[in-house]
């Protein structure tokens, strides 16, 4: 993974491991959405464990499903979730699907949101991915705008059914 | 898989197996933007056959990435990409993500579609998933209606990026 550097020092990016599920469900939780959605106490509750086992287990290295860490000075100041995903349209397009996006509140407005994403972008790149996607929630209009910056184009609906 | 019946018989479910590409990808061509976007031609193209690899690669029995087809008499009428994700966010939550679904345009306004998705839906409860998602081109407004009276809803935006 590359380094980066914003104003406050150098950015490292890494993959997450089991350590950093505290740290990474803060971060889900410290959200306007993710405060209601999460369940950020101490000990964390066994389901966070669960699920990153769970991710683990459909993870290879061509085809990761794995959170993705901005570091600055060791600490995790941003994370998404990176999921490689194979599938037959478009000619056996491989797809990157991002999820989870998040910059601590201390530490927005440096720029490290784009480079979590452009970061995101070159892993998926040297995967062979050719299509990167996510869906937003409609209500975050400051989201989109950040995307669009990106190169991101609003093109499909994003539907959900609660199952 | 369940079966489930329709003014023209019996339809029953399977996931794909690797004989039934050239009959998954006649029905991702069988559609206004597939049939730009897809090459269908015999034999099929190695491309199609190396994304099925891929995606057996990452499927387990937990947390599959398959094509799930509907089939009448034996011939696969419609199909879609089932694919389980498991994440962090929302307490972990297990989602069922649903991509390229077709319908054969000779078995249209039979219910097919209506009963594939519903059969998704049952698999993915079953495998522990408590929402199901997908994207949808904006321009597909009769799409968008079919999965409203189902239940889904266009809560977010569905955004992409060529990388």
């Amino acid at each position: 993974m590359t380094d980066a550097t914003n104003n406050t020092g150098t950015i490292c990016f890494r993959y997450a491991n089991r350590d950093d599920l505290p740290a990474i469900v803060a971060l889900l939780a410290d959200d306007e959405k993710g405060k209601t959605r999460e369940d950020f106490c101490d000990p964390l509750p066994e389901v966070y464990y669960a699920a990153f086992d769970a991710m683990e287990s459909q993870s290879t290295a061509a085809l990761p499903n794995k959170y993705l860490l901005a570091c600055t000075d060791e600490v995790i100041v941003g994370c998404l979730q990176l999921t490689l995903i194979a599938g037959l349209s478009r000619m056996g397009r491989l797809r990157a699907q991002i999820e989870g996006v998040r910059i601590s509140s201390n530490c927005r407005g440096q720029k490290i949101g784009e480079k979590l994403i452009s970061e995101s972008i070159s892993i998926s790149k040297l995967l062979g991915a050719s299509l990167v996607q996510f869906t937003t929630d409609k209500t975050r209009k400051d989201a989109h705008r950040f995307y669009e910056r990106l190169g991101f184009i609003a093109s499909h609906e994003g539907m959900k059914k609660e199952i």
